[in-house]
C-alpha cells in the first residue's frame, strides 16, 4: 500500500557521465548504493537507471525516511568515497529536490 | 536488499499541469496510484513527486515488475479512466524510457 510520505524526502538526480570512464563509473555506483541500503535504516531506496540508449544518461531517484536520514547520509564515508572516485567522471549532475504527492508501492 | 533487474520496466514522467486544475488533477493521480498499487500485482511503485516550489511540474517513477505487466497497466479501467479525465490539465507530458542499473530498496 502507499507509505505515509509526510517526513519522506525524495531527492531526483540527473547525471551526465563521461562514456570513456562509464563502465568505472557504474561500478562505484553500484557499490555506493549497495552499502547505502544495507548499513543505513533511513535510506529507503536508490534507485539508478540510464537513459534507454544513453548509457551515459543517469537518472537516481533517492528516497529518504526523513532529513536527518538525508543529512547522516552524505556524511558516510560510502557516500564521500563514491564523491571523491566519481567527481572526474560526473560531466553535469543536476539535482531536484522534490515534495512527496503519493509514494505508491508494494 | 537490491532487487533483481533484469525483467523490470522503469519509465519516468514529466508532467506540466495546468495550475487551475491541479487540485482535481492530484485527486484523478491518488485515485489512479492507489487502484494501480491495490489490484495488479505487476505494479511496484508509482512514485509521484512534485518539483519543490512548482507543484504544477509533476514527476513520477514507475516500476512494474515486465514488459507483460507494463503493458496490462496500460489496459486496465483505473488507468484509462486517468488518462481519459487528466488529458485536459495536463499541458505537457515526457516520457522518458529507461534501463535500470541497480534498483535499491529496503
Amino acid at each position: 500500500m502507499a507509505q505515509p510520505v509526510q517526513d519522506r524526502v525524495v531527492r531526483l538526480a540527473e547525471l551526465e557521465i563521461d562514456p570513456a570512464r562509464l563502465e568505472e563509473y557504474r561500478l562505484l555506483l553500484r557499490e555506493e548504493i549497495e552499502a547505502s541500503i544495507r548499513v543505513e535504516p533511513g535510506v529507503l531506496t536508490l534507485y539508478a537507471v540510464s537513459v534507454k540508449g544513453h548509457p551515459d544518461q543517469i537518472r537516481l531517484f533517492e528516497m529518504y525516511r526523513d532529513q536527518a536520514a538525508y543529512e547522516a547520509h552524505l556524511q558516510t564515508p560510502h557516500f564521500r568515497k563514491y564523491k571523491t572516485q566519481t567527481q572526474n567522471m560526473v560531466k553535469s549532475l543536476r539535482l531536484v529536490e522534490t515534495d512527496p504527492v503519493l509514494l505508491g508501492a508494494k
